[in-house]
């Protein structure tokens, strides 16, 4: 049996670009351990969930890993909490929220506490409390946008929003949308009573309201949703797994699922990042796990910046990194492929497939001989997202048989 | 309208083997009338079940017959007997069983009775008998093993185990599920009970105890499985069929949903089997009929040998045999795969993708001109094992309209 190595090369796939001369990223750049990687197994394209679909990393990682998103990506609530960095539990309780403002007679005057312009970074700290055993986490995101997770026994996401959705109103009462929501919906509005009389007098918003701006002296929760029932990785693969990641809301999922964090020096989760170390912690991750999930982020910052020359450097930059894994090849799958395509012309993501090359020592090779859109698009070889894992398995020999 | 020939050479595919310079068996194998076949058709690769799925030769060969192994690979029951070479039959119910040793207390001691060495076949012959109009079949496997099947009216699959899975302890009385088995359990307990008076005084026994052995005296059943409903295959497909293959369990499957045995001198289901006498007698049987299965079990017998060398043999055996093909492609459309891959390096089925080659005369080709994995793989013709017999029936004409 081999081990499984899986590097998310994040936004890689791009459309021609003409300051590349007509061609993407990928294929202009310099990548010779890329295109050793795919000399050396099967290359071809990788459709994110289904042909023509334009993913998010949040559905395209689901999928890649087996989980569909279909099934687990019910509600943004808990995604949104990991891509602030809390890693939510099963069973947790997670909210998008937005810090507002709230006048005397109650009523919410901004929805968004004037697009916050400072960090309310110590106001989530001060929301930090346990009510009747239920643990309340808040992080900040960009501007007046925030997550809380609530974090006990018995909750559910069968509630109401505090969120009138509209200024002019006051703050609504969290009541139960099902017997079983009252507990939660009981200590939320506890926590939402206590929360007004932190924020009102938090030196934050004294300094705001004396520099004549709208204090954050609400936050408004909605959008309750549960932790999807996910079935840990190990159990699904037989397989101990780990992550080397940067990005929050990744490696908020990779945790769900049970994957241990790798730890890297100066991983930044962007451009900047510290490429040759994390491919070389991954490596080495593998001596003791079986699996290992790598996803560097920096292509699609580049991309969405709208800046194909930089992401062309990029990608040469984690080509020089991928230099150790052709030393592995012997006793690994190796796969390499990203979660979506982001042009570097709009700066969005697009629907078209990614390349993707599976390697290893032994197993049938299709002549693919350079990693990029246009060859792997001429090879013949297709895989929809869902089916990464099991292909990489039965490559590592550890696939049950259907059948006898 | 054409006549369809479906081809299957079990364990077709594998993977680059050191002993053959890194090629595969099919890759180094002198198979010009293969070649020929694919010259004159479509060749590319077929996915057993999925990508990635590590298959049996059982829901393999159900998939490649269009029958979905999900709907009808519920209980593995019906199959083991199949693979007994009992021709099971719609609404039997069959049974794993074991011979088992019990002493004159009533307890199992052992629940495989010594690993018997010696054939049961004349215990299971004692043991086939009518009680209340069911009939009863015995067929011994490996060692202890055996499959029961029960065929009359009225049976149902809602019943207990007899085998209490553990030493020490009683054989149990079969006990209905539901109200539906109180008349199957009623009349294996008259089995089991007459069958143990049959076992206990065999010569058989006689014999094994009077040399110091355990005695085969008791036969534990388990895990009742009613034969799937499943659609014949020509209501299904307007065709009539038949099957020249040696491997009990296709047989058994291909019995199942009415196919008509094609009878061949010779045949064996291994190695020494005769390979030009089965596909003369195949292209013979075409004139009465208009479909023909053929299995043929060497190249996955010399895989799981782990015998390349010999693998590829077969495989020209094979080649040759296929001479008679060429002459009819005029008025048929021949179909030549196989069920999966097997690894002539570990000797295990892999999930890897197998050749398959459509040919007839007036079709598209589609410029593949050598039978194996590297072109066929380079092809970018890729069909799942469920569509095949769906793509013949359309190139021969058979297939309906979908709509107007």
């Amino acid at each position: 049996m081999k081990k499984i190595m899986l590097i998310i090369m994040d936004g890689l796939g791009d459309r021609p670009n003409d300051k590349l001369g007509g061609k993407t990223p990928l294929e202009s750049a310099y990548i010779p351990n890329m295109n050793r990687l795919v000399e050396n197994g099967i290359g071809g394209m990788m459709y994110s969930v289904d042909q023509g679909i334009v993913c998010g990393s949040d559905t395209s990682h689901l999928s890649i890993l087996g989980y569909d998103p279909v099934k687990y990506y019910t509600g943004r609530g808990p995604f949104e909490a990991m891509g602030l960095g809390i890693m939510v539990r099963q069973s947790d309780v997670s909210f998008r929220a937005n810090f507002a403002t709230r006048d005397e007679n109650n009523i919410i005057i901004d929805r968004r506490a004037g697009r916050l312009d400072e960090d309310p970074g110590d106001l989530c700290k001060a929301l930090s409390m346990e009510i009747d055993g239920v643990e309340f986490i808040v992080k900040n995101g960009v501007e007046h946008r925030a997550a809380l997770v609530m974090r006990g026994s018995n909750l559910s996401d069968k509630i109401s929003d505090s969120d009138p959705h509209s200024v002019g109103k006051a703050p609504g009462t969290i009541v139960p949308k099902a017997p079983e929501g009252k507990f939660t919906a009981d200590v939320l509005n506890k926590f939402l009573a206590k929360s007004r009389d932190i924020l009102q007098n938090h030196p934050f918003n004294k300094k705001r309201i004396s520099e004549g701006k709208l204090p954050a002296n609400e936050i408004l929760v909605r959008g309750a949703g549960m932790t999807p029932n996910i079935d840990p990785f190990q159990s699904m693969y037989g397989m101990t797994g780990g992550y080397a990641v940067g990005i929050p809301m990744i490696r908020g999922l990779a945790n769900l699922i049970g994957l241990q964090e790798i730890k890297v020096q100066g991983m930044t989760g962007s451009i900047d990042t510290n490429y040759k170390g994390k491919i070389k912690a991954a490596v080495d991750g593998l001596a003791k796990r079986d699996f290992v999930l790598v996803n560097v982020k920096a292509p699609d910052v580049a991309a969405h910046d709208k800046n194909p020359i930089l992401k062309r450097e990029v990608l040469e930059r984690i080509d020089e990194a991928f230099y150790p894994l052709l030393d592995i090849l012997e006793d690994t799958v190796v796969v390499i492929t990203g979660d979506h395509s982001t042009s570097s012309e709009s700066g969005e993501h697009t629907g078209d497939p990614v390349p993707i090359a599976i390697a290893s020592n032994e197993i049938r090779t299709n002549g693919c001989t350079r990693f990029d859109e246009k060859n792997c698009g001429i090879s013949s070889f297709r895989i929809y997202s869902r089916s990464v894992m099991q292909y990489a398995l039965q490559l590592s020999d550890r696939a049950e048989k259907y059948g006898a």
